[in-house]
């Protein structure tokens, strides 16, 4: 053990036992959601595959929205991880325009495999929350433009608008009924081709000079 | 009164009584809104004013935020009759990418100027409430979409993805803290224009061919 980290006393052993303990939770939840799927995934299911006593389920995450919004948040940050440093082109070095495509593919991708989290994630309780997502998003997707130098005026709200033209749709088929007509296509399609074509063809028409 | 509408006994009335309470409740609302802001429009203080008991309140909208809810579903319709049946750009006639970006201004404005509406229009108890908006601007954008003949390969997908790019920043803004950075320059700035102007070229670098 490394003195100059652990100055005083036992902290130590219960931080690790914390760290430790969040870890086999969110091993046993990914689990029970991949058997079960997330409707069913319960604070006490949870606590008893995982052996832990109830506490400490409500201690680490609060309420069963904490669990999922747990979850998505150590798999944004993989997703993140890829895209700031991963092989391109989703990751740094190539061309920003295919940087852009690769981008919004993925991210489709991702948004819709965790639909199920994402759902359970939301607190029904309490004020509305604001999507993480964007937050990454958005600077990203400016960041691209910029390299791109696509002669648009406004960089800065386009990029507000495409992060939103994104992140939107799979948003939009998380709450409630997804709209009617293409929507049964989409589903009955593949929902993230179908999307992420749309994405490419979209920036290939605003790179196009 | 005609009788072809109202063929038995003493419904009417009530109904007419309904309708008028419905009516003095919303003008209410809107008038305490513009005076004390939407934060301090309570049931109590909406009843008081209007001269109608708490319960007549309760019945006509369930919840502070049904109120709310009811005002913007109002709204909405009337803005809805000037996209369908108003004058050129945004009503029928015009070019289709002039409509597309007048559709997309209009619509940016109405939903920025009811801003504080639709933020006390959420319910923060009960399941999530998909918003009534892409509802009506999907479709209008979709055939819009199809009548200007862009070329572009999924015009379905396209337009759900618009829907979002125009609907989506408002929402942003409605849920929490805005985006740092572009955001405060956006609201010192005059941010309908920005989000307008940004639209219009997106639309007109995709009309280009």
């Amino acid at each position: 053990m490394d003195s100059s980290l652990v100055p005083f006393g036992n902290p130590p052993t219960e931080r690790a036992d914390a760290a430790r303990n969040r870890e086999v939770l969110l091993c046993t939840a990914r689990a029970m959601i991949a058997e079960l799927g997330a409707d069913r995934v319960t604070m006490d299911g949870l606590a008893e595959r995982a052996g832990l006593g109830k506490g400490t389920v409500f201690r680490r995450f609060g309420t069963r929205a904490g669990i999922f919004r747990a979850l998505l948040d150590a798999e944004e940050q993989r997703f993140q991880c890829q895209v700031l440093s991963g092989p391109p082109p989703l990751g740094p070095g190539g061309n920003p325009v295919d940087r852009l495509i690769a981008y919004g593919r993925a991210r489709t991708a991702f948004l819709l495999a965790r639909h199920d989290i994402a759902r359970a994630a939301f607190e029904r309780k309490g004020p509305v929350q604001p999507a993480a997502g964007p937050d990454f998003s958005r600077p990203h997707i400016r960041m691209l433009l910029g390299q791109a130098a696509l002669g648009l005026p406004d960089p800065d709200t386009l990029a507000l608008q495409l992060t939103s033209a994104l992140e939107g749709p799979p948003l939009l088929f998380l709450t409630g009924e997804p709209p009617a007509d293409p929507a049964e296509r989409c589903y009955s399609g593949d929902l993230p081709t179908l999307l992420g074509d749309s994405w490419q063809a979209l920036v290939e028409r605003l790179a196009r000079r």
